[in-house]
């Protein structure tokens, strides 16, 4: 399990493996982030409403039981009002 | 937002705090672990299948989208064979 902080410690999350492939929970604190994609994933909210934004489409939320897919390559925006809990599957 | 580490790092658990109050996002890493609790709380399972033993109850089992109270000041066992990836919400 891998420990990873971003955005002076204003996004962390834990890496894991299983049987489905690399993922992370994390956290996202209030507050709008940039993030760049080497790997397609799938994100999905696990608790609070998060803002996303990815190339070629508007700002969109998902609140808990909600995703998105991101591509590989691209940077995705996010924003968040509350703390915002998420699972992320690499694919 | 706080990082938790317990067993050797094979239980880590990020701390935040939202308006239905204090929440624990987390990963378990394959093992069997006893925690006691000072605080009531409600532990869902977000990915893989936690096996937890509360006090009077025998092994029950929880998969993706399940989960189950713990009261406070109890020592309950948890098992995982695969990393379970769980939000804890503190009451």
């Amino acid at each position: 399990m891998k420990h990873n902080r971003y955005f002076e410690d204003k996004v962390q999350s834990l890496g894991f493996a299983d049987a489905d492939g690399d993922a992370t929970v994390g956290v996202i604190d209030p507050g709008e982030y940039s993030f760049g994609t080497s790997r397609q994933g799938r994100m999905n909210v696990v608790s609070g409403v998060l803002w996303y934004r990815v190339p070629g489409k508007p700002w969109l939320s998902a609140g808990a039981g909600a995703g998105f897919d991101v591509p590989a390559g691209v940077t995705f925006e996010v924003k968040a009002e509350v703390p915002v809990a998420y699972l992320c599957r690499y694919r």
